[in-house]
């Protein structure tokens, strides 16, 4: 059968970006406790083509996937690039996996477990030899308004708000290693299981530690400039408003 | 051209519903000062089929919605659902649309006016030449936790909480009413455009207005009880809880 | 400290649902090939709610949930539903459980095994002693129009389509006999991994199976009505319609 | 009463976006036949801060957009972006609003007319008097595939797709233009109203114009080339493949 993938293009026009996305997969995550957590990841995979082919192939991106297919960890992505130089003939290769990641945590006061989700995301590339990742983690954290607190006699609105810390770091940084970071700045962390007890601290925890979106930003970015390992990042937060029906938004980034 | 959709079919399978289903269509909606209000409509079309009849015309959908374009309110509904079952030769007819409806509101102290977005819901149909028409809005709102102030010795957690209340009615509602309803019982409106009077206001009054999702669906149901051109509601909420990553749900429903 | 949730309320209102919602979940789900398959859940819990009741004990969710760590499986439905009916003090206790199921299938021709995903959802409840449980199932397959191939001189439009099947049975059925009689149904099945002797059998076979939406579904209930086990059945198609920017819609419902 | 965000911050760092996002807002858009179209936009408003101020001030983003209600077009991004460089204090300024936008249009044959949606957004922002426009617009079409068409005796799989085409232009393009130029290098345009006849010609249309998701972006890439107004450019498409439950993806960008 005739392959007009192969066939030669003259239109002088590279593809930066070229391959399969949204595609729904199996895979697990290995966690600080050295456990591989099974998830589901929700995966694209692209390659650069050359102004002078036609097409890409887009099975071998499914070969290439179906190869660590129960075995996909963070280990694995260097190699899977590399598989994707080879076998799609291009420069530049590209896996961008999105996935929730659990953690069992304690209840601050009376320590009953119960189990968090955390929205992470890799994006990692391969051009020629040189390999680039970054890791994020989606953490939701309560935010309790200082304005709020400050101007009014009694309480002080309070929401979820989802922080988002992507980095590029010199050696392996667990999502724990983020996730602490990011719920020691904010107001307080939030917790799947809260006994009365735990609820009246976290109560009391968030309105101890009133903060802006822009405080609980600049605070990360000071905790991540501390980290010699990281070698970039972007710090976001999304305060879910409870005064409002739109979101409170702020971003910093490191100079790179 | 042959008219495959008109063949007789022998399945003996009646067809529930048949048609057309998340289309983007500009629409106006009437508000209570009787402003003609444009705004944008999710719009699902469906009709019944009887079992020895092997398909719909798709295309009829699209063209009884276009004889309506720039006028589509709902005076007109019953008039569309009655052409669609000329037009497509069925007992039942089916028209729903979702679509933002905005209101200018005043803040609680400085009376800075804003404008707020409410989601919207037609579902109507008509059956031989019986008809019905469920409307619904989500109203959010702040909600405080009453468990939360009650143990805390100071601060309550609160959240943005979307209150959906959907009726059947003898004569028509305003959207302005149902919304007038459920903001009277959440702990606290919510508003677009708020000064620093206006916050410490509204974070004052949710914390003397704490409420459960209990509370605010039952509060809720006792005024539409009251209302008798209510026929049958259902009223719901869901608080994106600030100390929790899930939500709470409360769920109240009349007796049909 | 004081529990308000277990306050008299004299409102005389009884709360229908109150519950969690939208909390995600490591799960494990038992496939046909008897291999627990570990997948994540989007999961809701409600109780029903007495009028003289004033709130639900939403940790309580959580610690069911929480016993069931590692081990959720369709068996342990009916038990934790026991246990939310204890617990909880409610006359019917809901779960609902929605996630991606991952099935291994071999291309038509090459045999080359890919990795498809079907969402699936369970929707169970225990009133008093009576158990329910809604299995469905979503289906991915390709639909060919049969009016665009009769009235073309070549060609054909074709779409990707869900095809969601929901049952109540009297013993269990597994997915995989459900996404059987879809693929079956649909112009053709869709795979993750298709070589090019395969796209060649797909795209033939697709143009020789051309049905309409009211076809396949009608085709499945026709399949369904044979299966003494089933009790009551759904089936709803939705085509991301190739022509247009709006999708087509069937469904058919069995008899209560 | 106190206005913390005024106060001095001493932790150095500052925050590259702070403000609005996810607010919903009706707005006017002109189109080429000089028409202000209403439509609902998804409005986001950021501006910088420097690191020694420690808070922004969230309801004049609303003030400045409210000073707009009902007038808001292209034309107005601009001064809405000066109006926030004055009252935030701020070096940048940053506007982004996604909307959809509706054009009437006809039938290939029967010229039978039908509304239809695109997707349009704008990402526009000024930097100290630099101002920048990123206009886009997402275009469905119908993509046929051509390696199925030339290995399959007959048929050939199709499905809809999204072209996103993003452009920075030295005078004002329409939407319209940008979307001629796609529907001219996908297999088929798409519609909302096809009578028989017209399906007949865009199925084969589609089925004479078959093209990877390769071809269509290089195609509109070399049409943007020729447009000498366009400064940059961004083209993408998503077909969502009617034999896979993944997508084909494919990106050109313009050189900076």
């Amino acid at each position: 059968m005739k392959d007009i993938q192969n066939s030669v293009d003259t239109r002088n026009v590279a593809i930066k970006k070229v391959g399969i996305k949204d595609l729904q997969y199996p895979i697990k995550v290995l966690d600080r406790s050295s456990f591989l957590q099974p998830t589901v990841a929700n995966i694209n995979m692209y390659v650069d083509l050359p102004h002078n082919y036609k097409g890409t192939h887009m099975s071998r991106f499914i070969e290439i996937l179906n190869q660590y297919h129960g075995k996909i960890t963070v280990d694995e992505i260097g190699e899977m690039l590399e598989k994707m130089q080879d076998h799609l003939e291009c420069e530049t290769a590209h896996l961008e996996m999105s996935f929730p990641y659990f953690i069992t945590k304690k209840a601050p006061v009376s320590e009953a477990e119960g189990v968090m989700d955390y929205q992470c995301h890799f994006d990692a590339s391969l051009t020629c030899k040189k390999f680039d990742l970054i890791s994020q983690v989606a953490v939701p954290v309560t935010m309790l308004c200082p304005c709020s607190k400050e101007i009014s006699e009694y309480g002080a609105h309070n929401q979820r708000s989802t922080v988002t810390v992507s980095i590029r770091s010199k050696e392996l940084i667990w999502f724990e290693e983020l996730i602490d970071i990011v719920e020691k700045h904010a107001s307080s962390p939030v917790y799947s299981l809260l006994k009365r007890a735990d609820e009246k601290a976290v109560t009391e925890n968030a309105y101890d530690n009133a903060a802006f979106a822009e405080d609980v930003v600049r605070d990360i970015a000071v905790a991540l400039n501390k980290d010699k390992r990281i070698s970039w990042y972007r710090v976001e937060t999304e305060n879910m408003e409870s005064i409002h029906n739109h979101n409170a938004y702020a971003m910093v980034e490191s100079e790179e």
